[in-house]
């Protein structure tokens, strides 16, 4: 059999098997829809009993991930998403059991209205269906992903990296074991069994219509290559060219503590300020913050203006503007005003989070209201960007779309909805 | 010049007019996002009155479309689409008016939360962006979905059917008067100047990301080409195989007037009931309502029960029962109960819409719960599937999909979200 012959039959086989799962993932959506939220719950608290019980085996498990991940030369922040240790393990359980704790999504009554007629007519949450989620090297994913899908009463479909495959495994068995205490079919957490690449592209394809939307959780390329095949909805963000806005009316002492907040808290989250713009008509706020970020390690690449302010800030190219650093580094412009903010935003940003300084409460106004990105803040830090800090207790990622769901999506933005009419004999004139 | 080279052309000079009207139309867009309410609704008066001004224009371009479409021997409901009247010229033009009046659905704050932190983070509607609308012979369509669109703050791209060209042009004009006079880009909604059928082709590509949503409205063939080749969302319904479960404990009386209505008041339209259950633990209920049915003039395809019933019923085929007839004709079976309909609708149905009429409220509550479509009726006539019987003022469709719009899609479904904080100079912990 030629190299050419195995590898057609590889992927039919690859097929055959995800579109086997799409359809038990199909039938056991069907019944989650109608699950009350005392089982989902249930599944969910014995899966966290399950993560405790076996953080031994989890950890041997991801021992093994790690020594094969090292072996073929990989990066520290990669093995360090990779990596479990107890803690991880525990807050992976109470992560479930705040998931568990959760109102119930479905099932909410979004609106109700009576019409002249007497009909009474609820819009009322229904769950989405099934939820592909393909995800890299976090192991906790499999834990996240498939309790959030639980919980908004959708079935999923989580397909990990192969660097976390041993990892994952055990923590899906202890999903499918909660799931099995609970009497809620098994079928309603699947994991990929398989590595091939393919099975990345049937998940994108659909699974004959039994995968509703899909979630990437990973990097850029991840990301960009689900968006650029998928057939099906994507919830997603491509990257977060986060900028904040000092307008000429900032509190000068709050300006500095939002982009020292917002740049360097955390520099890898997707709601990292990448780019500082502060107004020309008023020049004086430049220096204290570029030198306040410089003065705490952040590299500084700037325009014309900026790289007088101190002799440590570099140019900054064209490129700088559509950068997302995910780093200590920060691109810096001075702007002529609102308007020019909001077209520099415009043009480089990614639609995702986007921040105004000013005690100007007009020019707020202007720019939550014209800059079309999911958040847009006034006066804080731009790493609030979180489902967490939104109150959703927890999120499955951050999107970009304008369709269905937008900015930090929770377990009410893994929901659909239907109407629902009450009638006492109405006919239609 | 080969015929294929020249065809190869052909495209690629339309794909090249198609992007540019996408860019024209994102460029619109951002204008209209910001555009108040008053300036939307003075459009769209003017363009009403424009439509007014020029009933003898509209009727002489229609007279060339129909003539034209005769000498193509096109049918009588073909045709009845087509034509124009000054009745009919009327109804577009209070239709406008009607959705000038509707209150603005962009700015609306659809959630609003506080945070321990003091934030405070609302949700508000924003419009969707870009929306394609590909359409056939009703030429009345370019002034609704055009309107609909505008209300919402999107830019319309509209793809009309040859047949209608010369009267969708006019129409179209008036828009674009009525959009130059209260001062709105006049790309805002622009009218596809080709009928080369690579046209739709480009639009269902998305034009290079400036297309966020399409709608189709027309037949059967249309829906699914587009829900087959569409790269973008897509909000439609394939077809309405819509049912109504007559149980046990409903009134016979109620159940007579519910399917007559439900069948017979417009057999054309996507709510109209194309299948009637009875419960067979109940099967006293079944003669009233054939016999009803056969008494109104439309033909009754049954199982063996229902043929029993009347000797005029004939026997329905496997093909009946998922068949949408959009005529005088409905398929009629006697099943075992509500688990039995539930089975059934479930298999054979289209998400679209269904029906219980019953006594029984546990029945009840069951029937809307678990059947899995975007309209669910408990006593009351399946025909009111409807924008304008919801309250919605129109509808640009109804769509059977789960993200983001469900059921009859009116101007609040054709709007997204973004979230806005509000802060005093919050940093994250």
């Amino acid at each position: 059999m030629t190299t050419r012959t195995a590898r057609v039959e590889a992927e039919a086989a690859v097929a055959t098997l995800m579109r086997a799962m799409g359809v038990k993932a199909r039938r056991a959506a069907r019944t989650l829809a109608m699950a009350p939220d005392a089982q989902k719950a249930a599944a969910l608290r014995a899966a966290a009993a399950g993560l405790r019980a076996r953080v031994a085996d989890i950890l041997t498990a991801n021992a093994g991930d790690v020594a094969a991940a090292r072996a073929r030369g990989t990066s520290g922040s990669f093995l360090d998403r990779l990596m479990l240790n107890e803690a991880r393990i525990e807050a992976m359980a109470a992560g479930l059991e705040d998931i568990a704790a959760l109102a119930d999504p479905v099932g909410r009554v979004l609106a109700r209205f009576q019409r002249p007629n007497g009909l009474s007519i609820e819009r009322v949450a229904t769950p989405l269906g099934v939820i592909g989620v393909i995800f890299e090297s976090r192991p906790n994913v499999t834990a996240d992903a498939g309790a959030l899908c639980l919980k908004a009463g959708n079935a999923a479909i989580l397909r990990g990296g192969s660097e976390s495959a041993q990892s994952s495994r055990l923590i899906h068995a202890c999903l499918v074991a909660g799931l099995k205490q609970a009497g809620l079919p098994e079928d309603a957490i699947q994991l990929v069994p398989t590595q091939d690449r393919a099975a990345v592209g049937e998940i994108l394809q659909g699974l004959n219509g039994n995968i509703d939307v899909v979630v990437p959780r990973g990097g850029k390329s991840l990301v960009a290559r689900v968006q650029n095949e998928a057939r099906v909805p994507v919830f997603a963000h491509l990257e977060g060219i986060v900028h904040m806005y000092v307008d000429r009316a900032a509190d000068p002492a709050m300006a500095l503590d939002l982009i020292i907040n917002g740049k360097l808290r955390r520099t890898g989250v997707c709601g990292a300020t990448e780019t500082l713009l502060v107004d020309a008509r008023a020049p004086q706020l430049l220096a204290p913050l570029v030198k306040g970020l410089l003065d705490k390690g952040c590299a500084v690449r700037g325009d014309s203006a900026t790289q007088k302010v101190d002799a440590r800030v570099t140019p900054a190219t064209e490129a700088d503007w559509s950068t997302e650093y995910l780093d200590a580094v920060i691109s810096v412009k001075l702007v002529d005003g609102l308007d020019a903010a909001l077209a520099h935003i415009d043009h480089y940003g990614s639609h995702h989070t986007d921040a105004i300084v000013t005690g100007d409460q007009a020019a707020a106004a202007r720019f939550l209201a014209e800059v079309d990105s999911a958040i847009v803040l006034h006066n804080a830090s731009t790493q609030f960007a979180d489902g967490g800090e939104f109150g959703f207790g927890a999120e499955i990622g951050i999107a970009t779309g304008r369709m269905h769901a937008r900015g930090p999506v929770g377990v009410e933005q893994l929901t659909s909805f239907n109407y629902r009419v009450h009638g006492d004999g109405q006919t239609r004139p």
